[in-house]
């Protein structure tokens, strides 16, 4: 079921996807779909209030980044990584690796 | 002369260069200067007022996107290609190819 707004992959925008990736719980969260695939709202491995959270990945649905699937009240989200690097080859990669490489994702495994 | 803060290549941030190119007007000022090299702090296509444009700048600069040149009161800016190539390889170059290909630049040539 996908009842929340999320753009076409035509309609993906550069600027919204690079503010989207800009904000490092969003990095992180991010990163952590490119490592898990599908997953939960909440990751265990970041303390961040839950309201912030849920404004976070509403950024990254409205930019495109993700695909949300809801299953009663829980949300499963997915990057769209076909989608991305269809409309905007090597961004969402080069992006992806520098964070890993780097260690910028804001917050690291061990919940700071 | 190099008086103003800009961080050393080493200490580039992925998070703070995603947050500058994640703009519009931003976005346009990188993709310019990726055209023409060297470029003065007033782009004649854009319709920005200057003090919106010098904030921009500033983000530029302090996220490591940009040399600033100052001769006299004039500031002349330079794209930081290599240096962001060197820590976040591919991203920069993505991220323009991107813009170019999309139009995605905030503003188009015509000064809209």
């Amino acid at each position: 079921m996908r009842s929340l707004p999320q753009p076409k992959a035509t309609d993906l925008d550069l600027v919204a996807v690079l503010h989207a990736l800009g904000e490092p719980v969003r990095l992180e969260l991010v990163r952590w779909m490119a490592a898990e695939g599908e997953v939960p709202c909440s990751p265990e491995h970041l303390d961040v209030p839950r309201s912030t959270l849920s404004n976070h990945w509403r950024v990254l649905r409205e930019a495109g980044l993700t695909w949300t699937r809801a299953e009663g009240k829980a949300r499963y989200m997915t990057l769209r990584r076909e989608d991305l690097e269809a409309r905007f080859p090597g961004v969402l990669a080069s992006v992806l690796a520098a964070a890993i490489s780097s260690g910028t994702t804001g917050t690291d495994e061990t919940g700071r």
